[in-house]
């Protein structure tokens, strides 16, 4: 079963939009062992759109149109769709009332044009998922397949997970259930790990299932996929939690995560069960790491707040720094007990270092000093980070995170 | 004269990287006048990159090909240019050469493979410029022609701006220069935009140049473009700035900025022109303010710091907020005060309100109020802002720091 994407829409050839969705439509189709071996991006233009369809299923058994449903004149997904299958678009007196209803519900008037949407082409089906007021259609064409979803992200993951993917799956006969999990780490290079699991790695490829799998996502860490293959979901379950368990034995903490957990979400975790609170005083960093904690939903309760001390002179004022230089393990030990105090916290961390492009304090760019403090137990630890000015921000973010987090794993 | 590109890759269809090239590439063809119909993604495959190449050669006079010219078995873009042109590849003792200089000046040992990068299709000829140990091709089929460029971004973006654009104008005819500039807006609507503008639009459809088009930009604001076609570039820039000013008699104040100027860099220069510093009091953007300003280069002038204050009891203690609703103009107005007398600024700001996705102190999800302190002149704002929580703390940050610009241009 080969399946093809073809993204719909003008802005994304004029680099107006990035195509995200192909990206992540090709990451799921992997996932689900269907095979795709092109993507092609094409402009509102019936014609173009007609040929692209047609090109597509003439080398593969099933095609996804992503974009191009919406309501206005632009949107001629679903006439492109009818032409290749050579039957007329007839509008849906139910789907026309769907779109009536949900423009009813949100108080807003309908344009006239919205009952485009209604328009199917005749012998297609409508995708039961509905989030947006974009209908999404399956279109059957001779043994061949062509499925149309909405170009707005959540309406488009949304019909995929619940209808495009499972029928893919049942037109291609696989019967297997494919589950993947993925570990997040931090604090050791790709090879590393590599070489760390190189035992396991042998001994799954002669088992075949599950496999494992590294990506490098630079401030994210290295993470390591698992994806395990089984007759139903739950065994496939079964063999990644016990997967996960035997690697986590190898790798130890590097691991700090699973799947979608982030560095923040995991440490705040750990402060809300020991029952601690937190403040941050950031200076190369500059807010990014309060930035962050606070965009995990309901840290109230942990996270007190931060002082960005970017000048020298509120760090000797509000922090007790010495006078003297800012970028050092002094500075950053006296800045984590600052803040603690300062915001009546459990737990100071600190950031001071060179972002660059100059060095200062007779420091290179990259270098880095993190403190954290856990009540009077107070300790800095000196950096060398790589990258731009931005990525040696975002580096340092995660790296004080990542000290604490290991500090509070001791305890 | 038209021009595909495809961008090669089995990472790409695996959703592994995003393909930011092609859209980047799509502009850049926009805007020197070459229209561009197709673009495609395809993985590391000799037959299937020699069908993508047919294919655009069909329907197009020329194709930019991106990515697959790295030292390994999988890069084998060379390989299938050759096959489209039917003829050999042929080692350029130059290109060897000079790809040993290269890992000899960056003191690195090259491994054998790195030599297949210096064969090239029989009739190709190189592209000048080389930043990496890539080397673009410009390969003549018939009277058609096929680029290959890196998929490193900034190789591929300068051998595009150095060669390849170029070429592809000579050979279109285009002999006129297109330049394009945008003006950043923030504080109106598209559509309220598009009708201050009309009359002017209405002119420039029958002058048909320059050119105006609008870009909705989230949390960028709105972009209104101008293009203007010139037979130099010097005419084209003398048009643009003559349209700008035209335009900025019409938008005023709602204009911050041209094309990479940020809201941040704008307040920044603001301030520094009028030897002002600032501190930022942050309770529901935080820390993002601190962050987006401190990622601006060389603002240790100018940015004092920031007090995330994230707990009520922050708020009432370092800033003096009197006890009670933290969420309100009062609070506004006392965290912008508070800041700017605790980090000893001239200015400061302040954010509180409601991110979501839960309601707080019986304000709904979207409710912000923003402070601006200059000296003893103390205001709040209250503002409706709209999305998820991420969007609303980065839709409060940019109003906030519109507010203070327009405020600083008052005086």
């Amino acid at each position: 079963m080969r399946c093809e994407v073809v993204a719909i829409g003008t802005e994304l050839l004029l680099g107006q939009i990035v195509d995200t969705n192909s990206a992540w439509i090709g990451g799921q189709l992997a996932l689900a062992g269907i095979d795709s071996h092109f993507q092609t991006k094409v402009g509102d233009n019936l014609a173009r759109i007609v040929e692209c369809i047609r090109h597509a299923l003439e080398r593969s058994d099933a095609v996804i149109l992503c974009g191009g449903l919406g309501p206005t004149q632009d949107d001629i997904t679903r006439e492109a769709i009818a032409q290749v299958m050579g039957v007329p678009l007839v509008r849906s007196a139910e789907l026309a009332e769907r779109i009536r209803a949900l423009f009813a519900a949100r108080g807003r008037e309908m344009a006239a044009n919205n009952l485009r949407q209604a328009d199917v082409p005749e012998g297609a089906s409508v995708i039961p998922e509905m989030p947006g007021t974009a209908p999404g259609l399956i279109c059957p064409v001779r043994d061949k397949v062509i499925y149309a979803v909405p170009g707005v992200p959540h309406e488009m993951r949304t019909m995929m997970l619940g209808t495009v993917l499972p029928d893919l799956q049942r037109r291609a006969g696989v019967s297997a259930a494919i589950r993947s999990r993925v570990l997040r780490t931090w604090g050791h290079t790709e090879s590393g790990l590599a070489e760390l699991l190189a035992p396991r790695i042998l001994e799954l490829d002669v088992l075949g299932n599950p496999t494992l799998a590294f990506q490098a996502s630079g401030i994210e860490g290295i993470k390591v996929r698992i994806t395990a293959k089984a007759p139903d979901h739950a065994s496939a379950e079964a063999i990644l939690a016990g997967e996960e368990a035997r690697l986590r034995t190898i790798l130890g903490e590097y691991v700090f995560g699973v799947d979608d957990q982030s560095m923040e979400s995991v440490v705040i975790d750990l402060l809300r069960q020991r029952g601690l609170t937190l403040a941050i005083a950031e200076s190369v960093s500059g807010g990014l790491a309060a930035a962050r904690i606070s965009a995990v939903p309901g840290t109230g309760d942990v996270f007190l707040g931060a002082l960005v001390a970017y000048a020298s002179e509120v760090k000797f004022t509000l922090l007790g720094v010495p006078e003297g230089p800012v970028v050092g393990a002094t500075a950053a030990r006296a800045m984590a007990t600052g803040v603690r105090k300062l915001l009546g916290a459990d737990v100071g961390l600190a950031t001071t270092g060179v972002a660059g492009p100059n060095e200062q304090d007779g420091q290179p760019m990259g270098t880095v000093f993190l403190g954290v403090a856990v009540a009077d137990r107070v300790e800095a630890k000196e950096v060398h980070l790589p990258g731009d000015p931005d990525r040696i921000r975002q580096y340092a973010v995660i790296s004080v995170l990542d000290l604490l987090r290991r500090r509070l794993l001791e305890s």
